[in-house]
This record gives C-alpha cells, sequence and structure tokens, in this order.
C-alpha cells in the first residue's frame, strides 16, 4: 500500500516536472512550483529524484524506457520491417505534448544534464530500422542508400507526432478520428511497403545500366 | 552607391540578428550586441526596422518571402506535382540554423510578436500541394487522404531540414556530398511518385470493395 501510494507520487511528480519545464523551461522551473502542481512537497522530490536536475533526468530516462521496451526484444533477434516500423512509429506518435516541448527546450538550449545516452534510443532504432529495410532488399550490408530511405520511413510518421499543431492549423480534421494512430500506423506501413519496393527497383535499375560494372575483367574501359 | 551600402547594412544586421536570437532568445538579446556583432550601430538598427521587434518580424517576413518567391507565382496558375514538390522540397531544406533555431524558440514560448501571417507559407505550401495531388490522382475536390499524403511527402522532406543534428551523429555520410540537396530532391520526388501511385491504388481498391455504392438505387441495402 506504501509502495503503490510512493509510486503514485513518483509519477505524479514527473507528470508535474514535464509540464513545468515545458512551460519554463529548466533553468527558471522551480522544484516549489513543480512540488505544488504535483499536490505534494519538495521533499518528497529530494527523496525520489536527488535534486531538480536528477527530475530533469529521470523524465528522459522513463520516456525512453517507454521507447525501448518495445524495441529491446527485437534487438538479437533478425527483425523483419512489419514488426519494427508499426512499433516505431506508434512511439513516434504517442509523446506527450509537454515531453516534446521539453525535448525542443533540449535541442535548443542544452542543459548538459543529459549525456551521450540522450542519442541512445534514437540510434538503437535507427539501426533496427536499417537492419530490417537489409533484410527486406536482400542485401547483406547497409549503405548510405539504406540510412536514406529509413531517415525518409521515420520523417514520415514524425510530423505527425511533432507538428500537430501546424496539422491542427492546416486540416484539423486529419487528427480528429478517435482511431487516427492506428488508422496512421497502418496508412504509414502501406506507405513504406511502397517506398521499399520503389527503391528496390532504383537499385536494379542502377545494375542494369551499369553494363562496365559486369565486364569480366572489372575495369570500365576510359575512352 | 549609398543604397548599396545601406542595403548590405540591413543584410548584415538580419544575419547577426538571426544569430544572436538563436542563440539568446528574443527576451535576453540585446540590440547593442545585434549592432555590435553586424559591425555596425543600435542607430541604423532604429533606421532600418524601428525596434528590437521589428527586427525580429522582419528576420520572419524575409524568411517568408525567400520561401514564397518560388511558389506565388504558382497560384492561379493549376500547379502540377512535378512543379510544386521539388520547390518545396528545395525550400525546406535550405534554411540556415540559426533561423531554425529562431523559429523554435518561436514555437515553444510565443512572443506574441508575430500574428496569424506567421502560418500562411506553410499554408500556401500546403493548398498548392494539395491542388497538385488531387490533378495527379484525378480527384474533383481534395478530402482528408489527400491532406495526409501532402502532410507525409512534407515529413520526407523536413526531417532532412530539421533533423541534421541527428542525422549527422546517427549517419554522417549522409549530408556529407556536396550534392546532397540536389539529390535529396530528386530521391524524394521519386518517392513521392511512388507514393501517390500507391493512394491511387488503395483508392481503386476501396472503390471495388464498396459494390453498395454503385447500386444505382444510390442506397445501400441494410440487413
Amino acid at each position: 500500500m506504501a509502495n503503490l501510494r510512493s509510486e503514485d507520487t513518483r509519477r505524479r511528480l514527473l507528470e508535474a516536472a514535464t509540464a513545468v519545464f515545458a512551460e519554463q523551461g529548466f533553468h527558471k522551473a522551480s522544484t516549489r512550483t513543480i512540488a505544488r502542481r504535483a499536490a505534494t512537497n519538495i521533499a518528497l522530490i529530494h527523496y525520489h529524484f536527488g535534486d531538480k536536475a536528477g527530475l530533469y533526468r529521470a523524465i528522459f530516462t522513463e520516456r525512453f524506457k517507454a521507447h525501448d521496451d518495445g524495441l529491446v526484444p527485437l534487438i538479437g533477434e533478425s527483425p523483419t520491417f512489419a514488426t519494427v516500423y508499426p512499433r516505431l512509429v506508434q512511439r513516434l506518435l504517442t509523446a506527450s505534448d509537454d515531453f516534446r516541448r521539453v525535448a525542443r527546450r533540449e535541442e535548443i538550449e542544452p542543459t548538459g544534464l543529459l549525456g551521450p545516452e540522450w542519442m541512445q534510443p534514437l540510434r538503437r532504432g535507427h539501426d533496427l530500422l536499417v537492419k530490417s529495410l537489409c533484410k527486406e532488399l536482400a542485401l547483406a550490408a547497409p549503405d548510405l542508400e539504406v540510412d536514406r530511405l529509413a531517415f525518409t520511413l521515420v520523417g514520415m510518421a514524425t510530423i505527425f507526432g511533432h507538428n500537430q499543431h501546424v496539422i491542427r492549423q492546416l486540416a484539423p480534421g486529419v487528427l480528429e478520428p478517435a482511431d487516427w494512430i492506428e488508422a496512421t500506423v497502418r496508412r504509414l506501413t502501406r506507405q513504406a511497403l511502397a517506398l521499399i519496393e520503389s527503391e528496390r527497383k532504383a537499385r536494379e535499375a542502377a545494375r542494369s545500366f551499369r553494363p562496365k560494372a559486369l565486364d569480366p575483367k572489372g575495369e570500365p574501359s576510359l575512352p
């Protein structure tokens, strides 16, 4: 019972802190404001997180943990595109607005509190996606075109996660259906498969337009 | 000669201001710092822009003007996808890092200085893209699926413009070739055409799976 209550306080503090850091930024935000917003007291911030910096770090750690929970089981296996991409899209669409604002503030004015692990979940997602694309395209090893395709596929989803304020202004109906997240995951997956098919064809065309590469001597004859 | 020099000062002030607003935000930035950075004096800020707020607004006006110069001639005409999309992609890839930081700060903490025209170039780009997609898909009027496709196509390009710091960390080679912008415009245009084709097929499939809609009485027979 005590543990449940303690877990609940911790969660409320994380939510309140995300909202306050989003509005005011790390430096202006005070633990007093955060504690008041969470309807608890400053001592419990110190108990759970040490200090303001610890609380700030915990926001990112928790978010990354949520990110990774869906992907980590796939590492080591040989992940298929149909498994990896929908999970990536899902997580890109479901961050809270407050967390997004905190993350953007961190990008613009790094607090220096986060360290290199800030990039790790992004790298993990990218590597898994690249691996699954290599499988789809029957490539032994990734190349820059696969990296480019992976970024394109992430960009298609990111706009529906990070730019909702713009979408709401330009075409509000897009985000209104109750099932818009599931529908977007399905639609983007269908579109992604069309892009993989287009990449396969572009690679075939490049191969057949490079007859010199098929020359048994392996040397292009220069004019 | 005097006009040329004056135009040059104005341009230097805009560049210096973009850099200083990017680093410090609107409120902390001082006209003194901006003038020093532009190697000129505060009186010339007042002469060209009135005050700090005028200078801030001018940064956005100039950027939007650059945005629109490529697109406005297309309004009124019946723009084709092959004309609209490469120009949109080009402009998404070529904003300066400083301008991007200023725009992100404005998103997170609106200064209240910009007014609703802030959205206009985005709306203009979206409307032109939707119009050109309707033409490609032979639709008399746009629907939400066309809006969704338009956002997807913009997202594919946005990631290569706005998230260069992430791409540089994960796969630095992607942004290294001297012609990466032209190559990205070409590649995204090819991929966009594959998505339009996929949309066309999805619409055909939806039509043929809805036989009731073809019922001459125009009424679905409910069980």
